[in-house]
């Protein structure tokens, strides 16, 4: 058999699963994984360093399947080559609740999926993040760091948005240690690409500062020349891949009807026969499992060889390393906040949570040396760069600060890429109102409990002069929505310190920190050993005696409370103020404690510069709400502030009525 | 003076109102009015068609500022050429409360804005849509429609991912009277675009099917060459303008310092200077005004010229061109929405709301040849492709259907494009968890007030086997929290209907359908001549006697409601149903109706298999919820469901519970 014919053979072995587990599940996406059956073969057997029986060695090559819908063929994969969990039973329960094989590869569900993938674009811009972080752990590890990232993109990845944010950031930091290897079969869902798209793909690659060719998919010699041709690149490659969607399938090959339903007993059989592949449904003969186990092992010595050097390292250095993969905070962090909001009690000041951030953050990141800031081209406002980090910059990875560009989705995708590739700790930045660009790859890091951290400065009408355009609303309701994802809005300096020690301590939840661009003052005057933010919301100032009116806040409005209770309690109406930095934490907390917090007053108002939605779960569906229920407004903040009633006067007013009504 | 020198003493007229507006308001971006005055200056004196006495003539062409950070450009533009609510007053209040200059330009806030922009990639995808209208609406019109589109872009709306997916549909399409105007200027917020970027625009655009070229933005000669060289162009044409930001001052110009702040006095007087401009601030020169309000005037014979094709056009064409410019229905749509409900109520049927969501956009594009539909690559999926619609291709724009490519984003800029040019009716479709990918757009669409439809399919875990990926949890919620936007989720083909009619009836606030995959029993079997989903929501099934359990639920969630309630009736606790097509509508009525419907039985629960936040609302804080507080799961849509006891068992179960502890 001719080195071509065995490959041909072994990819068969993928093509064979892909439409067997798609048929059975009566469900999935049969014709990607035959199309690029025969490239992913080649990856695997010939390139990509890995070892099958150790999914999680640190100097793996990274294969990312962008295209999540052929997820058959990242399951065929592993099964293939030997993974542990990946049987053939969990071939058979494709699509299944419970399976380890759900519709589209889930990170942390299924052991050696890198991330999860399926809405487009999302792989490709995770995997320049994955490209990064080896280039920055490289300039700190220099000896134990030389891997590369592959990803399998479609058509449809590269017709995102983000693919060109995500482009265009691997091209101008040369990553060349990425190749992308493009699923270019002209098919999607409506029909042929040439219904609604024309780009030169391999022209616009170039553009962005790629290297870029074109090749036949399915010539197992030319798929090799190629990716061997990327091994000592100077830029990352494109290698688009005329592919057949659905590959030997006699009549839905090279058709969107291969692309997302079963092909059928009858065309399946047919696909069989063209395919020389006479076995029954999900049976690998002996030849094909023995040559893909020993793919599996390819990586074997590699590794073996990687850990030596690993010993070698200097004990502490390793130490720190495995801390830093773990996601484990040095023992002495908590010790270091809790000096750091001593300082800041013994010096209060007014300052807006955005400077307070800054701040806080240079403690962190000196803290913390896994730690990469970054900001899409708001720096100076977001105030993320601190004085201690360097910039990071194309070809000098030895830095802790990304410029992103204009680029809030790429920038989002590519930091989920460097939380998931280990060993460091992303931190993004941009305006709250411009989370909306991001919302995507954010969702996809609560998903996979993603250890990140955006700094969404400016975040309410208080950006004031900019407008509704650039004044969030209904943001904090919409980031709230999102299952698993911590809001913070910190109240004053002490919060902001108190929210960074969340958010870089929470492991497996990512983290919002919604700050203002104004200045607030300091509220937090008594120093407290305990974290307070960590149950959410808390009682900040007491009544003097039984409350008639709780006020809850957020951020910049807590202050606004705290003097509205001054002008309440002297109007006789005992007035207690509960500050709110984190409501997802707070939900989480015990009925008993949250009880106790929202309190039995006759009158709650909730007070936050944004809409009510999520509010009545705390004041009641007949509680008061001072905030907003339509757009901003361009001009000075304070008379923004003033011509929506967010003010001391609105609190009072409606506080004194609803107290008045409920006697 | 040479034509060159005249021109640049009219573009210097534009500077000194930049500066002197931002030094006022103490807030704003000088550097960008200044940088790109010769280039406007040009197209204003010498290109555009744009009579400033009549801003929304119907064939004007379009002049989009996309970097909506240098609105002063516009507002000194709109002035100088003679704009009656554009006085210099409005000037001299930019950026304050209640001014019609606010910090962005806001559509419909200001006269002559044609797109609110601030949001970098907006205009541009904006202008993409408008200058698609031109060309159907050629098609339709062919007498009366012959106009072209220019926008000003900078260097973050072609960082922005949206940008892409923009310029891909442009080309793609053959828009070729489209034109960006780039300024060039190599400086963002952070510095010198060379921190973040090295794209080669020229190369990337040629890619993408554009002609591109790049001149001297300060040279008036250069940029008249390259806009009258689009003239007959049969490609979309970008015009990189090579400029300084800042132009004129003497120390801040070439540099980030000159973006986003007030240049400061002595700046100032140093521009002045070099400007050759002496004269006092918001003091424009007889000489200079009288030249720029001839500028105003230009486009006068063109549009009396077109008055006369226009009104020699068969009356009830026109007519039927004016309504739609109105955006109003034709006289019998109501009726026909009324007939086709009562054929729905002759047929009941078990339909997904996707399909019941085609039969009714079939009757309503129908009736409406305003209505262009579209999908962004889901067309077999989302089912917004009827039968009486023909696909709009590059150079045959006489259709009603458009392939949008797998650009979620793009579409949603482009339709509202659409919807501002006038004469069209825009529907938009893809599944609901990916309209996190079009939230910018569809923010200024609620904004701005656009009449555009969303068609959001697949609208909850009844996706099923593709997964928590493909599954919305947060999507309702979250798209409920922008304010002026309706969210339909209707339970079967009769709200699906109402849903429509409501959709295209609403002239100011654009509408988002949340539709199933899985099929619904009909639940509306009694005939109504009202649209019940109106008011939002509605009592569907009485109560026998005075109710203890008032059950609320949108969507593929009432059926199961109604199925627990005769449960629940039976096992003698007395139960309604309350469907809620769109909660936006409810909240909105009086306070009287939302008690009735909400009523006062002692057992309130919600049923939506998506997150529980905004609920509380209806049911209050103590409230039953059965429902979604995490992703979803990969598996058939019924053992989903089955998984998080979102049944008939889990809301009777809980039911029970409340009505036990409430006793």
């Amino acid at each position: 058999m001719t080195d071509a014919n065995a490959t041909r053979r072994l990819a068969n072995a993928i093509r064979a699963l892909a439409m067997d587990a798609v048929e059975k599940a009566n469900s999935g996406h049969p014709g990607m994984p035959m199309g690029m059956a025969d490239v992913a073969t080649v990856l695997f057997t010939k390139v990509l360093k890995y070892d099958a029986s150790a999914p999680f060695w640190p100097d793996r090559d990274r294969f990312i399947l962008s295209a999540g819908h052929g997820s058959m063929l990242l399951y065929a994969l592993l099964h293939l080559t030997g993974s542990k969990e990946m049987t053939i039973d969990e071939l058979k329960r494709f699509r299944q609740v419970g399976s380890r094989t759900p519709g589209h590869p889930e990170r942390g569900h299924t052991e050696s999926v890198e991330t999860t993938t399926g809405p487009l674009g999302a792989g490709i811009s995770n995997a320049v993040g994955l490209a990064l972080a080896e280039r920055i752990l490289a300039a700190q590890y220099p000896t134990i760091t030389d891997h590369r990232t592959f990803a399998i993109c479609s058509d449809g990845d590269l017709m995102e948005g983000v693919s060109q944010e995500a482009i265009a950031i691997a091209g101008h930091y040369k990553l060349s240690r990425l190749v992308f290897l493009y699923d270019d079969n002209s098919i999607s869902i409506d029909g042929d690409t040439s219904l609604s798209d024309s780009v030169d793909q391999i022209k616009r690659f170039e553009a962005c500062g790629w290297n870029a060719v074109r090749i036949d998919g399915h010539d197992p010699e030319a798929i090799e020349a190629a990716l061997k041709a990327t091994e000592n690149a100077d830029k990352p490659t494109l290698i688009a891949c005329k592919t057949v969607i659905g590959f030997g399938a006699p009549k839905k090959a090279g058709t969107e009807k291969a692309h997302g339903s079963p092909l059928g007993a009858e065309e399946i059989a047919g696909a069989r026969k063209a395919l020389g592949w006479d076995y029954p449904p999900f049976e690998i003969p002996e030849d094909v499992r023995s040559a893909w186990a020993e793919a599996g092992l390819r990586g074997r010595a590699a590794r073996k060889e990687w850990e030596s050097r690993f010993e070698a390292i200097e004990p502490a250095v390793r130490d720190d390393y495995e801390r830093r993969l773990h996601g484990d905070l040095p023992a002495d962090f908590a010790a270091t906040m809790t000096a750091y909001r001593a300082k800041l009690y013994a010096a209060p000041k007014e300052v807006a949570t955005r400077k307070a951030g800054e701040a806080a953050l240079e403690v962190v990141s000196t803290a913390l040396p896994e730690l990469v800031s970054g900001s899409a081209d708001l720096t100076p406002s977001n105030n993320t760069l601190t004085k201690n980090m360097t910039v990071i910059r194309p070809g000098a990875y030895g830095g802790t600060f990304m410029h992103w560009g204009i680029r809030e989705h790429g920038m989002a995708g590519a930091i989920n890429g460097l939380a998931i590739h280990g060993g460091l700790l992303p931190v993004g930045s941009t305006f709250l109102v411009f989370s909306d660009y991001c919302r995507p790859p954010l969702r996809l890091a609560a998903l996979m409990g993603l250890r990140v951290v955006q700094v969404f400065t400016h975040d309410s009408i208080g950006v004031g002069e900019d407008g509704p355009t650039h004044q969030p609303v209904e943001h904090l309701a919409s980031l709230r929505a999102i299952p698993n994802l911590n809001v913070f809005r910190p109240c004053d300096q002490i919060e902001t310190a108190e929210a960074w020690e969340l958010a870089v301590s929470s492991k497996t939840r990512p983290s919002v920190l919604a700050l203002t661009r104004q200045n607030l003052p300091q509220l937090r005057l008594e120093e407290t050993a305990e974290n307070l933010s960590a149950k959410g919301a808390y009682e900040l100032a007491a009544a003097d005696g039984p409350a008639k009116v709780s006020l809850f806040a957020t951020g910049s409005e807590v202050s606004l409370a705290i003097e509205a209770k001054a002008k309440l309690d002297a109007a006789g109406l005992p007035t207690r103020v509960v500050s709110a930095p984190c409501l997802d934490l707070f939900f989480d907390q015990p009925g008993s404690y949250r009880a106790e917090v929202i309190g039995t007053a006759p009158v709650k108002i909730a007070i936050e510069a944004a809409i009510r939605q999520g509010w009545d779960a705390i004041i009641g569906s007949d509680g008061g709400f001072v905030g907003m229920s339509s757009f901003g407004e361009s001009g000075p903040y304070k008379e923004v502030y003033a011509k929506f009633g967010i003010t001391v006067d609105g609190v009072t007013e409606l506080a004194t009525r609803l107290a008045a009504s409920a006697a």
